[in-house]
């Protein structure tokens, strides 16, 4: 299944419990789409969200995205790892 | 130890074994600032490369990428993660 990192540009201030409950929702919806979010890193100060996901296509993981109510500024499908 | 989330935006084209060996020259150059490269993912289409890495402190993590050849744009301290 293709990997896809996304980014999020606007989350300044996001504490644990947010980050946590925002990738409960991705979870919660992730299934009708064929996705599935893996981890997710915030850095609060500048608002920036990476999460890792699989998912059949980009347009998946933003539709997923979407319906959690955070939709992500950019979706890249990192078809290479190390 | 802090955790950085690092982003390249210029390596358009980058393949699997380019990949490797720019982490395989982050390894070989990480050990004197104490910095520790755990994941990269590359889209050679758009040129994004996402690097996870444990370190003091992002001047570290960017120390290590230049004197590995290929500064970081960006780098951001992940303090959260799920």
């Amino acid at each position: 299944m293709p990997v896809f990192m996304d980014v999020h540009r606007n989350m300044r201030g996001i504490t644990a419990d947010e980050l946590r409950e925002a990738h409960r929702q991705d979870l919660e919806v992730q299934g009708t789409e064929h996705v599935e979010f893996k981890r997710a890193w915030a850095d609060p100060e500048s608002g920036m969200v990476f999460c890792l996901a699989e998912g059949p296509d980009a347009d998946a993981v933003r539709r997923v995205h979407a319906l959690a109510g955070h939709p992500a500024d950019e979706v890249y499908p990192v078809t290479l790892e190390v």
